[in-house]
């Protein structure tokens, strides 16, 4: 019924008609699109039309290769290939918690596999790597790309911010994503992650894919489907890709918020730490040193990272990274010059049992609320405040035993803080009879997976 | 995972959400949503992922009636009331050579039935109401709603283009849509439809939804659930509506083209021109006269109809019409005084046999490319130019004989137009067994249907 729009003589109309009527579009037409999006010769409302018939018609394999392709290209990608080590990378689809990048980037390193790792900010109820550096005094994490490459060199692994020369048409996409409902499709997710992973000029990457209650992909079924799409998408490319589905039912460790969690990463690089922190440290580092040639098998890197960390090399590795990203590496010895709050205050259960399940999305707001993330984008993001758990699922709790601990600077957040992390808890006569493993599943190279 | 983008205080993003996720909307959601676009609160880009959402979602009777009644009442509403007679309009979904509106005006106003007739542009393949009457030298459809109810006063029917005041929602809307590839949806052509004719006063509408292979709505299916749905929503605001689903497999008369479709006009009014047009036009005429409350029956509404082309009132009142629009009325006396092209071409067939069947779309188009349509909405019509058909479907032509004569003004644009029109034509040794009839179906007040 409609005729013709002519930008630049790229006919942007074309491909979204074709994607709303369900047919596949050719590499040219995804490529042709993403870069006159990215030159503002197509508008945002054609842009956002396009985003939706995706959301709601899907892509082909072929198609989101292709997406991600051409975001890739749409700006810088490193070459590292002066760099004479395996280059690998991990990366997360966001939790509670889950501060193993912290402890992964220093603890690979240190095993002579480079990790160069380009991470983003909090988003929603999730926390971010970059907040969770920035908690540490002085850590910069918005280094150009030749301090990047130093840093890289001098130490095995560097963690920074996407810089505008990564990835331009992500960085635009995404903020048309954000106020257009557009974010929830694993199409757009996947190019979206991998366009910025690829960028970083590494040989492997390991992705861990949350599932369960505190994760964006609720259901197994949503986390495979999504790990299946970015392993395709990354093998397609030329890369080797893994990805773990692990569970987020409930937080990762015990403590978050940002400065909290600088304080358990520490404590897992001084071989400490909980347990089901540690084993998933432990577990992704077998697998990205495996992918970068430094052990044989998984379980050979499991053993050679454990003895990183007993060796206290891991830990020295941190504090060198700390020290040249401009941060105060005394925070290694001393964790209490980390920013503290100023209040804190005890949940109780008010009922004694068994912690049945923890509606864990709810707990990972309760940190957003005390200011620990972001509410709006503009938000500045409170280092010193969070939550330390002290029971988790299986375990027993009195009535008037404390359930978690809030850490707190405004006392008008406090309350509502509390209820939802009180709310989050179900408590039970009896322990639940199944737990939930720690990984449900590995997708891709089926080969290795011992 | 998308958080908030708040504009003014309404949340755009959580009503595309709503329908990215096929849930029925409030009528205060939909209200809301058009109001702040209107005003400039939401941005073009959100409002085309809600499009989008909307064509692939569908909406729910409710809904369209919600989204019909905000963009009417985004605007002006007439208030015809002090004009002491029924006001009924008609509006056809648009068609190859269909010029009925220019008939129906001054017919249905001879005899007492007011016609306030605002009319569109030609779009796509079809011809349009305003192009066709500004072929008519000095005639003005630009009209400020006081000249236009001062027309209507003195004539009893007034046609003019959309206002400024009329609708505003459906104008920007409607840009934003003819770029979005997000057109072609039922539920946003009814709204689309309604709030411009609701807005104009009327008591009764009558609608002509074409369908056919020059019709927008190919499938008679598709024609008639978008007639179901124009009609309910009319009823659902207090109207009474009617839709007749009308043939548009050939084009509607014999002449195609801004003032050869003038000709054609006079030559219905003074009591000639082909069968087609003149009986569809009396049919139309008779629904409007019954409508109106001039004739108690359809069939008498023809029969006064057809008196009052015999005895010449209704050309009469066509002269008046002119007149008060600023136009020439000598032109009805003298249709040569209407612009002529400068050269012709006719167009044989090659071949002797029966016209089988015309792809009615592509002989659309062949007038756009003479120049009498737009390609890009910044071209201007040469209201001379157009195409006569010297055979329709069903009758025999000889292999010499010509199928059509081509009036033109630009050598290089004939040949493509030649190309078309054969094309279009499909010839056969025996005439086609079956014909389709004018009039397929009726929708709505099926009491009345003789």
């Amino acid at each position: 019924m409609s005729p013709s729009h002519t930008v630049q003589g790229f006919r942007a109309i074309d491909v979204i008609r074709k994607k709303r009527d369900g047919m596949e579009l050719a590499p040219a037409e995804i490529g042709g699109l993403i870069d006159a999006y990215t030159k503002g010769e197509v508008p945002d409302y054609q842009m956002s039309a396009w985003l939706m018939a995706v959301v709601l018609r899907g892509m082909t394999k072929p198609e989101t290769a292709a997406l991600t392709d051409a975001m890739l290209h749409s700006g810088e990608v490193l070459d590292l290939s002066s760099l004479p080590k395996r280059k690998v990378d991990k990366h997360s689809t966001g939790g509670v918690g889950d501060k193993t990048s912290l402890v992964l980037a220093p603890l690979v390193a240190a095993a002579g596999v480079a990790v160069p790792m380009i991470s983003g900010r909090g988003l929603g109820h999730t926390g971010g790597t970059l907040d969770k550096l920035e908690a540490i005094p002085g850590f910069n994490v918005n280094l150009p790309v030749a301090e990047f490459r130093r840093v890289l060199e001098k130490c095995g692994c560097a963690m920074i911010g996407q810089t505008a020369e990564i990835a331009p048409a992500d960085r635009k996409l995404y903020a048309l994503r954000d106020v257009t409902a557009t974010v929830e499709s694993p199409y757009l997710i996947c190019a979206s992650i991998m366009s910025k992973k690829l960028a970083e000029g590494i040989d492997s990457l390991l992705l861990d894919v949350k599932t369960g209650s505190g994760a964006f992909m609720k259901s197994q079924q949503d986390a495979v489907f999504l790990a299946e799409l970015m392993v395709e998408t990354g093998e397609r490319m030329g890369k080797q890709v893994v990805a773990l589905i692990t569970d987020m039912d409930q937080p990762l460790g015990n403590k978050i918020g940002n400065a909290l969690e600088v304080v358990e990463v520490i404590e897992v690089l001084k071989g400490g730490g909980p347990e089901d922190l540690r084993e998933l440290c432990l577990h992704l580092a077998g697998w990205m040193l495996q992918l970068g040639g430094a052990s044989k098998t998984i379980a050979e890197g499991k053993q050679i990272s454990a003895e990183l960390i007993s060796s206290g090399k891991a830990l020295e590795k941190f504090r060198d990274l700390i020290a040249l990203q401009g941060g105060d590496p005394s925070v290694v010895d001393d964790p209490e010059r980390l920013p503290q709050a100023s209040h804190k205050l005890d949940v109780t259960s008010g009922k004694a049992g068994y912690v049945n399940s923890m509606q864990c999305e709810q707990i990972g707001t309760a940190g957003v609320v005390l200011g620990g993330g972001r509410e709006r984008k503009e938000d500045s993001v409170d280092p010193a405040v969070g939550i330390v758990l002290h029971k988790k699922v299986g375990e027993h709790v009195g009535a008037d035993e404390p359930l978690a601990t809030i850490y707190y600077n405004s006392q008008a957040k406090v309350e509502r803080a509390r209820q939802l992390i009180a709310e989050s808890y179900e408590i039970a006569d009896a322990p639940p009879t199944k737990k939930r493993p720690l990984i449900h599943q590995v997708i891709g190279k089926p080969e290795e997976k011992n």
